[in-house]
């Protein structure tokens, strides 16, 4: 089965997020809007999994993401995103994922981000970055959870489990 | 904020369920197929919410639902569901989660259902449940966790948190 471990941020944030994607994201319907911290994979034994996210689950305390502004991963990937401001803990937790949990390198450098636009034309893509780099943005992130979800036969993913963060050192 | 229980079957019946509503029911992109335990509520204090429902889930042990038929609400709703065999431990974690957790009434009788159709003239309707009805249904759904989920601005949902079941007497 196919798995991916998100955060999901505040319920304002995720509104002020739908609000663009419900236009411009192709994947509007088949996830809210959320943080991806470790991106779709294979696994077979889920209780495996479930125990060693949660051994990772608690040693990461709860944090804050501070949202500052909008970016792209033009010219690699047409993708336009909510980005935030640099933050230790979750690139902590991220790689403390990838290593415990995973077990393998990754192949991309880690960039926290919400997508808010994927799968138009760069030219459009570069449009909505234009517009949206005029506006502020500023809001706050909480992150005292993570989740783990896995993928139905439509790409659309549904939540098996919540993982509350704890330092339990 | 508005809040709803729920339980997510197996993915097999999901993606089983999903074939049915990708056509025929209207909520399909809102949320992934799923059993609903508590209707929507309004709740303000989430905390006091979570430790109510977490004393329930530790008093109701896991158990299985068959899934064994094609049911519906009509004339009262327009609904065409995946319905089950007839389950105690559904009725007591649904009883318990009235009682403890919303600590009111409520107004309709439960019937553990999946919807697969909705909003959808009657007269659709009944074609539909009147072509299921001839197919067979005979699928397990193991229970061991419920999920809270909060609903965005456009009437989707997200999981707050995971409910593990587990008989603590």
């Amino acid at each position: 089965m196919k798995y991916g471990i998100v955060i999901y941020p505040p319920r304002e944030v995720q509104d002020r997020a739908n609000a663009l994607r419900k236009r411009y994201d192709s994947h509007y319907s088949l996830i809210p809007p959320h943080i991806t911290l470790v991106d779709a994979f294979e696994w077979e034994n889920i209780s495996d999994l479930t125990e060693r996210i949660e051994k990772v689950a608690q040693t990461i305390p709860p944090f804050t993401l501070k949202l500052n502004k909008v970016g792209t991963f033009l010219p690699l990937s047409p993708v336009v995103y909510f980005g935030f401001e640099k933050n230790d803990t979750i690139y902590n937790l991220h790689e403390k994922l990838i290593h415990h949990v995973l077990d393998h390198e990754q192949i991309f450098k880690f960039t926290p981000h919400l997508t808010i636009a994927q799968d138009l034309s760069e030219q459009e893509l570069y449009d909505i970055l234009g517009r949206l780099k005029m506006k502020e943005y500023n809001m706050e992130v909480p992150v005292d959870r993570i989740h783990l979800c896995y993928q139905l036969e439509n790409e659309s993913w549904t939540v098996y489990q919540t993982f509350l963060l704890k330092e339990n050192k």
